[in-house]
């Protein structure tokens, strides 16, 4: 199946898309693909949000996107939930109109640091404004309002997409009927803010970053690969990993001058971190941690406490997936996400996929959710 | 109680001083500490080892290390293990005769990356040896025969020198008779590896680390402080860090130029890795973390399997301490320490403490430890 890049101009020169800061930002367009057909009430929409470093991208192939060039490398040809959106599927075309949005901010035709400034002429780099995971969603709200969609029958994200779903479904409680957080959680725990922080500072201390604005000279490589190494161990199951590779062969590594590596798991992990910086640029990263790091659900919807903000969303059901193997977002943080919606009174149900693949599970494994997905999609 | 440093000489030109890679290294001396007294059978000495970025001055004060200047910081000027180490504290100096020797490599009297290379007439940076857990030790049994000391009453040791500990015990089985490992392991854990690797790779990345050849200009600060961060995050509890900084101010931070910080716990991280660089050299701090990643006690000892390992220590005896709230070294590792040591039918005792301090417990509470200690010394 074949897919398209679709452009939704979110805010022109004349009426500006403000952000939660109180800056304007103008011009601004989201990339955006759409799956299944829209139907006349425009009531089987579904909103699905990509994770930490995916795309709008989500199913079929699509080997371009207009205005985006040597990033879009072949391995993300392929949607990254392609097993998950089609006919018969968890998210089955056949009754629902699919919809998964670049983050503003992003590097995959949205508009992002990477974009030009009107003022200067230039890419924006360090100049380009401060976001949070209200203005990724609010941003998104805009492009449903040009499709005339009133409310979504699902929101539906997995990782940091959850958390784009939460912050929909609290500070929009109206525009969405089922929620359906995948390996997530209603909090960013200590552990993740360090692990962010500390990919923050791979990044900084890179000289080529200078600052950020480096997009006339050499991209900080070296940094960005470091810190998705950091990141990506968090999404992998170390042990089933290590057993599978101790047949394997350690191959050397170029980019380390006095230190030979050890393990195929070495090898894999500094071949993930070069593979990661030929497709994303270090602005958007950083943009996103930031976001992440001062996601605040309570705050941002302003409400009391997290059971006064879920009390919110009584008229939504809720379906909330764990993966067992889980060190990203850990198996306790969507318990407490279920906890607090059964505090607030909101219809959930909660399911723990046993699996030996860690946090990707949720990219690697759609057979485990199909059929609760379906379930919860139909009713 | 005032200390000294003693520097014992390892090797000289003519007798130099083989490491398990086959290398001579030539000359070579140890810098070691010592406290209470050598029996006349010489049968009451404690050998204590001292962590990844520890010193040889565990206990007492001492100002001023011969030969190490700027990096002697007033922070490490009282020693790291003080609480325990006296009269009456649980390594009792009233019965017992205390040894700690900053390891070979080490950055603080002992032979290391930063000492002079008599060939080149400058300092060793990457052409220093490699170094194993196992030539750590053997150096250390050197300064043994030296001290005319036949059997260990103990050997102790936490965290990486529990290592060295277990290492000492089944390659050399008739030179300790108590053996007490602190918050360690038998092994090393994939997501030590990566953690260590990642910090590898933050030390290599900077670019004043050019290879490890940096002593005529300016060292590797940035790598080498996230790298401690990175490590470091390992070494305390977060939740109950996070709980206490609630009401703290958040200090701005220079070392970054484009993000800011979010939360007192992202400040003491940065904190503590900008304060470790002014006491510690990059390259000792990446040959331990080397030896740390191919650390293979089966393989060092040249045994079958970890079994018949410590069946060769069945006339030793262990007490093993864990921290429930250890994340560097989680309880799992020594409750499998304990079970290969019953296996082997050796006599070994486990203790887990409770402590919200995470790693670091070990250097903090010695009356958590105190009794158990005392006792398995005396008896």
């Amino acid at each position: 199946m074949a897919s398209e890049t679709k452009f939704f101009e979110l805010a022109t020169e004349k009426v500006p898309f403000y952000l939660q800061s109180g800056e304007p930002l103008t011009p601004a367009v989201l990339a955006y693909e759409t799956y299944g057909r829209l139907n006349a009430n425009k009531d089987n929409a579904v909103l699905l949000f990509h994770a930490l470093s995916g795309s709008h991208h989500a199913a079929g192939y699509n080997p371009a996107i207009p205005g985006v060039d040597g990033r879009w490398t072949e391995e993300v040809h392929q949607g990254w939930w392609d097993d998950f959106i089609g006919p018969g599927k968890g998210l089955d075309t056949d009754s629902f109109f699919v919809i998964c949005v670049n983050y503003l901010g992003g590097c995959y035709g949205s508009t992002g640091p990477a974009s030009i400034e009107p003022r200067t002429g230039r890419p924006y780099g360090p100049r380009f404004p401060q976001l949070t995971m209200a203005d990724i969603v609010d941003s998104q709200l805009a492009l449903l309002d040009h499709l005339g969609i009133g409310v979504l029958h699902a929101a539906v994200g997995a990782s940091l997409g959850g958390l784009l779903a939460l912050s929909l479904a609290t500070r929009w409680p109206e525009r969405v009927r089922t929620v359906i957080p995948f390996a997530t959680g209603a909090r960013t725990t200590p552990l993740q803010r360090l692990h962010n922080l500390e990919q923050i500072c791979a990044i900084e201390a890179d000289l080529a970053f200078r600052g950020g604005d480096y997009y006339d000279g050499p991209a900080p490589d070296r940094g960005l690969a470091l810190a998705r190494m950091i990141g990506h161990k968090t999404f992998v199951s170390l042990e089933a990993m290590e057993e599978r590779a101790r047949t394997e062969i350690v191959r050397r590594d170029d980019s380390l001058a006095w230190y030979q590596l050890r393990s195929s798991l070495e090898s894999y992990m500094l071949h993930q971190g070069k593979k990661f910086v030929r497709r994303f640029d270090a602005n958007t990263y950083l943009r996103i941690l930031d976001a992440w790091n001062r996601f605040d659900l309570v705050r941002e919807a302003v409400a009391t406490d997290m059971v006064a903000l879920f009390q919110r969303c009584r008229k939504q059901t809720y379906l909330i997936f764990t993966i067992d193997s889980d060190v990203c977002y850990h198996p306790e943080e969507q318990a407490y996400l279920a906890e607090v919606l059964k505090k607030a009174g909101v219809n959930a149900t909660r399911i723990t996929v046993h699996s030996d693949k860690g946090h990707d599970s949720f990219l690697l494994e759609a057979h485990l959710y199909r059929p609760f997905l379906r379930a919860a999609l139909q009713s």
